[in-house]
């Protein structure tokens, strides 16, 4: 497997992007609106926010994945299509009828995303002018790629895409995908945005099962201010056009699995590297946890400690906030079993600090915490930003 | 019941205090060691922080609560003697049983309770020099107990007390208590301790049934930060000094309890109040949920999301990040059922936007929500304070 620089989805075969700028984000000049075609129809797979409150596009997609014959993708940024009630299914139903008239599918093939303010209806005017103006621009080049990165993107400070190549038997394969993270014109919340897509021919339930998992060791990981969204997605394409086709139990799944979770990875760290405000990624690793729960709970406590984050963004090696952290996390723990590194070291032992000096562990971009809680098997890591005045001023600032 | 001008815990009868300043506070030059006397053995029982990385003070009230006997507290701030081992421990052993001496009381009349930097040892011989200090300055006026309430702050931006005075045929008695917030010297967490008394006689073990609820009902209600300290302590003595005897089943118990309530619910919310960098106080009500921990846990999702509390700080309408937060907080909600009003304007209800403005709400120093779930009979309520560039900057730049 190998990563391919400036790597994105037009690296899969098969699949065409096309953006346009309509207006839905009111104070940017950045395009909007972003349609990704399979040319066949491909197995499609996604995985949702938990949020009770799911916005509209992802009871859309929920109601149609996993299937074997989507077509297409249709996102748009700058409104979230959250909280708008009926209203809100409608204009699901009219903007991917719409791009099913316009690439020749039915309704139940093209699937939905949206990113953006909370509680307004899309207007749908300007949608239906930019899902024609996407559906004009489709191409398979790199500059199509990067357009509809660039027209997902809110508060994102830049584009985020990964590609690997991988192979099996001699035959090349490709997953690649794009995401967003935190949104600027209306940062409402971290919405979430990732579409990934392989030409490896995946059936449906297979590649669902692997998304989940990948999903859960990748996305599901991280955390920017702890908000769950309304709009969390990651939906996946398989088109299947590179000729490899992956099946339960084979050599194929056994090289598909490591390139989906090291997609997944990586844009899943782009996007906590490039939170709202983040000046620093921090890694919380939890080590000798009763069971992977149990570390990943602890792991979660410190990396959404305020306290620890402001920490982090201060260059300061508090290792007390991160005990207070693990010791409210509600995983048990004895006290004179935990010890604490920060970067390469032990600041806490045996119930007691080392009186070694951290400083220096804690200057660079990347932060590591790493916590043994005992010798248990359970270990897990969570990745998470500093917390900066920035952060507050972008979200205190917006006004709705 | 009447609430006491300026009133605090020399209003209870039978309490002497004392403080001194020691210089275990390095970066301010207000006083940092209180004591707190009972003139007789009084009843006494406290609750504590449920962090698994508890600190040596909370260690050793919990073994003696509760108790008919107790004489003295003693607290420092500056320091909070947490993460420090065997070696914690043994010093506050030696400080109590300084006190003890001081006093004339048995080392297990003496109760403790620290805040400040986590994982350092007590500086004992300044401790010492404070501990007799303050017994020397021991006193019933007002100023004693304003030197008391300065001497437990650390970012406090000002003393935090309260009293009340009620009657139980035509007998009066008194509640009255002190609490400190967050910390500046060694901003670590917001550490919070309160000291309550009453001049009531009250039997231990009602004294911490009722102490335990009315801190449920109130500390366990306030955030600041979502950080649960090593050092959280409410410690409550009873002197008996008014002759009004409180027993189980009896009015005098029924005049108890909103007493005691009313006090600890006004500390709290000068405790949050004055969270580090607040400028507003949040209430998020909510209402119509199954049960009381449903809705609980619902208005503790609002009152915790770093963007609700941003949103408050800029002064923004911003419900969507409220409904986005009810629905992450793992509580079953119907979308279409919830409505959510911004003091008295109703923003939400059906899901969907109302469509009313409600930004005058969110201008003033107090800004409610209330969030009704459904029809069930649960309600809670959680108070918080905005998150500001402040805060950030007080948990940043300060280096261990």
């Amino acid at each position: 497997m190998e990563t391919i620089d400036d790597g994105g989805l037009h690296c899969v075969d098969g699949i065409l992007l096309g953006s346009a700028r309509c207006g839905i984000k009111t104070h940017s000049e950045q395009p909007d609106v972003a349609l990704v075609l399979s040319e066949a129809p491909a197995s499609a797979a996604g995985v949702f926010t938990r949020n009770a409150f799911a916005a509209a596009p992802v009871l859309w997609c929920r109601r149609l994945l996993p299937t074997d014959s989507a077509r297409a993708v249709l996102i748009n940024a700058g409104n979230a299509n959250a909280c708008t009630g009926e209203q809100g299914e409608r204009d699901v139903r009219a903007s991917t009828g719409l791009v099913a008239d316009l690439v020749s599918a039915a309704p139940e093939q093209v699937l939905a995303a949206s990113t953006g303010i909370i509680g307004h209806p899309l207007p749908m005017d300007k949608l239906t002018r930019g899902i024609r103006d996407a559906a004009e621009s489709l191409g398979a080049e790199r500059e199509a790629a990067l357009a509809a990165e660039r027209a997902i993107m809110t508060t994102d400070t830049h584009p985020k895409a990964c590609a690997v190549r991988s192979q099996i038997d001699g035959l090349p394969f490709h997953v690649a995908g794009m995401a967003k993270g935190s949104g600027m014109i209306a940062p409402h919340m971290a919405t979430m945005l990732c579409l990934v897509a392989t030409d490896a021919a995946v059936p449906p339930s297979l590649l669902d099962r692997h998304l989940r998992e990948a999903a859960d060791l990748t996305f599901n990981r991280i955390t920017v201010d702890g908000d769950t969204s309304t709009n969390d997605s990651v939906i996946m394409l398989a088109t299947g056009t590179s000729g490899v086709r992956i099946r339960t139990g084979t050599n194929a799944e056994g090289a598909f699995r490591p390139a989906l979770q090291a997609v997944l990875a990586d844009l899943a760290q782009q996007v906590v590297r490039d939170g709202e405000g983040a000046t620093k990624l921090l890694t919380v690793s939890v080590e000798g946890a009763a069971d992977a729960g149990a570390a990943e709970t602890a792991a979660r406590a410190v990396a959404e400690s305020q306290l620890v984050k402001c920490a982090v963004y201060g260059g300061d090696p508090n290792w007390g906030r991160i005990v207070c952290a693990v010791g409210y996390s509600g995983v048990p723990v004895q006290p004179h079993r935990v010890s604490v590194d920060l970067g390469g070291v032990r600041v806490f032992a045996g119930g007691t600090p080392t009186g070694d000096d951290a400083s220096g562990e804690m200057q660079g971009p990347d932060v590591r915490v790493t916590i043994r809680l005992g010798d248990g098997p359970g270990e897990a890591a969570i990745q998470t930003c500093d917390l900066t005045e920035e952060y507050v001023r972008i979200n205190a600032e917006y006004h709705t």
